[in-house]
């Protein structure tokens, strides 16, 4: 019988699509580099249904390519012609929520949106936000330990996930569905899964931590001379402000050509350096006026040249807009790199020089969550060949190596950067993560060809 | 040539310790369980030697005890006679702070007291903070993935190590000194190690988070009614101090016969149950106001029923000194479990009934982490024979697994719970377990016979 036949068999027309009934929304995530339909899409209902369609794959040594609300950038979802893809968007929704444990058990299928609202009815902040929140899913978040907005606050999703089920390559079910804080009761598998990029097992449930509502924030924009600066404003910041939500640096190209794309005027002459910081306010304490006197400390000192706080959510929004990077024109590429915090201005200044040098009509802007030692970079590449964007990559890759850096702060690796992960793991930290593999999912059915480089690759290096 | 002259020739003798120079500390960690010394001891004074001695012992199948400062309580460190034990003890300090990334570089074998003055003299907390301060080391604290107080701030050892290095059992040096908050380039290998109990690798050096100072603390000790009451209060207390370090509860039993051996006067009444609550003080905000206000408001709503804000630091260790518990009567056996905070009230009530009907004349008292869904049981078990302790265990551990609870929410499970691991981890869980351990140990070399059982005995469940 062919894969496709027991799959059917097994678990019905409906959680099997094969041919005209393939969508193009399975080729490729966010990136748009997929370039094949997968020879069937597996839509499980239930997390038996998940357990049942992997040991069938397994028993067939059949490929597996897991696939969430495909917002990744990473290639990490694209599947191959030979690939069948598994898609949980058919087991969705809310299965609890715990207002004492302060924890929700979610669906892998679930959009991130709908779990934030369903937190929110219940009184509850779900800290896990990306831009990507009304397509992304649980599992896909899950999977890449996706990091967004929020994070110096509440962690990545790897902080918020207490509780975790998930279905191994032959279809083992392994169900850790904890909601306690603390339980030290063996080897913390849950950690396996997360960020694993659905080479280690699909994930088909998780239990996550809730926080309390904040009660109000404020947002400011602020203008400083030098990196040094920065850092210290950071520092002092998280010291002061024990509801610091984010803290977002804009270098002075990238703040200039994004203030004007918006008709913004917030500093009329772009300083070096530009700010955001943003607070929460926990309970009673829900006034601007710690903020202010923050800021006008800082001020006074000569930490930062200039500040707005932002009088309405309207303003406030005015200055995220400049974050989002309207005035950059495409094609371009996006890097997501993370560097210790302190050697960051050093880097972006390195990285600028070297781009400079040999693409002088490529510009280079940066921005980063500087509190989470996150720094992106975008190149703009109208007219860039192919030979050029590797370049461009090389250039940057190298650099993050020299620096101890690591390629990847949020998108993963998928297949897009999979060749470059040398540079920010040795050999033997391969050769553990493929050990690991080995270890469950001794066939490589799932998602082969991401994440880990093609062996002679790194065993030449 | 023996695996004695092996270790010798390549470490030297100040490195290998047998016969008459292995003391009696080598013997148990602080549950006083243990009762062989090991056949020898080695003390390697670096990364290379720790890797050098692992190469040898897999290359002889000698089996290995990890040890670091003997403080633990679940006889994890307690060596076999035919086992050598490692310690890391020579290999100590702090190798790096950095102010900027706020992280700090510590060696496997530093007592945790000296990076926490390490951490302070540089101005920053370091979070992970255990009663057994002066003699645990770093290396066993992210072994057993330690909580402690203050995991209501600022999340147990796992939330506080960006990176981490470790051997495995051949050798293998798995060098992921991370400094960034995000970083997802591939399985996160550090989290395999965490909490491991060194049963996959000897840690060898960890990042760790630093995090502001607080400017001051406040504590309060308050009575309530009911339990419904006190997860209400710990509700709205998370969300209306943005400082809140500890969340304390004593049931009626043990707050009264503590209150009394302390000569404490705080209630003259024991309520049902006292909490302690406290508040960390960040930057500009260093008063009291917000926790009188916040007080004022439970008080007027009924949700407590009294309270006491410490006045002075001494007043507040007075508060402390109750919630140490000097009034039990040793021997006793101490449970260190987590049940979800919903059902934590009625899994005491359960459980103290079904002890008292047992063993009338052994009391059990509670008190607990409630904010970490962390409750201890203590029972006195003067003149209890082998057979009551095991009926004891049996209760308990009965009843966590019935309320889906942890065995083990802090200590780990070791020797002394690896029985009873199979209430709080299912058959697959088990399994799993295995898989990485046989990937990372093939030959068991690494703390063999702790935290997972027999075969035969999960197997037959």
């Amino acid at each position: 019988m062919s894969i496709i036949d027991a799959l059917t068999r097994a678990l019905g027309e409906a959680a099997v699509l094969t041919g005209e009934r393939i969508q193009d929304r399975f080729r490729s995530d966010a990136s748009t580099t997929g370039t094949s339909l997968p020879k069937a899409v597996i839509r499980p209902s239930s997390v038996e249904e998940t357990s049942t369609a992997l040991r069938i794959c397994n028993n067939h040594r059949q490929t597996v390519t897991p696939q969430g609300g495909m917002t990744g950038l990473a290639g990490g979802a694209n599947p191959r012609a030979e690939d069948v893809a598994l898609s949980l968007e058919r087991f969705f929704g809310i299965e609890e929520i715990d207002t004492a444990a302060a924890t929700m058990i979610v669906r892998a299928g679930t959009p991130l949106a709908a779990a934030q609202e369903a937190a929110a009815a219940a009184g509850f902040l779900l800290p896990i936000d990306l831009n990507a929140r009304g397509s992304c899913q649980i599992g896909g978040i899950v999977a890449t330990n996706a990091g967004g907005l929020r994070v110096i606050r509440h962690g990545a999703t790897r902080d918020n996930v207490l509780g975790l089920e998930a279905v191994l390559a032959d279809g083992t079910i392994i169900s850790s569905l904890n909601k306690m804080k603390k339980n030290n009761t063996g080897f913390d598998l849950r950690q396996i899964f997360i960020g694993s990029e659905g080479a280690l097992g699909i994930i088909t449930r998780a239990v996550l931590r809730l926080h309390p509502l904040p009660a109000g924030r404020s947002t400011a924009l602020c203008a400083l001379a030098d990196y040094e600066r920065v850092v210290l404003f950071l520092r002092r910041a998280q010291a002061a402000l024990p509801g610091l939500s984010a803290f977002e640096a804009m270098w002075e190209s990238y703040f200039q050509v994004n203030q004007q794309a918006t008709n913004g005027r917030f500093f009329r002459q772009a300083p070096a350096f530009a700010v955001i910081l943003e607070e929460d306010f926990v309970g009673e304490r829900s006034d601007r006026a710690g903020l202010e006197a923050f800021l006008a400390g800082a001020l006074g000192e000569g930490l930062i040249k200039d500040a707005v706080i932002a009088q309405s959510e309207r303003e406030g929004q005015a200055i995220w807009k400049i974050r989002e990077g309207p005035g950059l024109n495409r094609p371009l590429i996006s890097f997501d790199v993370s560097i210790a915090i302190g050697r960051m201005g050093a880097f972006a200044d390195d990285c600028a020089a070297a781009l400079a040098a040999r693409f002088p009509d490529h510009p280079a802007y940066f921005f980063g969550h500087v509190g989470d030692s996150n720094l992106h970079i975008v190149v703009l590449i109208e007219g860039a060949g192919g030979e050029a964007k590797r370049a461009i990559d090389e250039i940057v890759y190298g650099l993050v190596q020299s620096y101890a850096g690591s390629i990847s702060a949020e998108h993963g690796v998928g297949v897009l950067k999979r060749d470059f992960l040398h540079c920010s793991r040795t050999a033997e930290e391969l050769a553990m993560m493929r050990r690991i593999k080995a270890a469950l999912d001794p066939n490589n059915i799932l998602n082969p060809g991401k994440v880990l480089p093609e062996e002679a690759r790194y065993g030449a290096a």
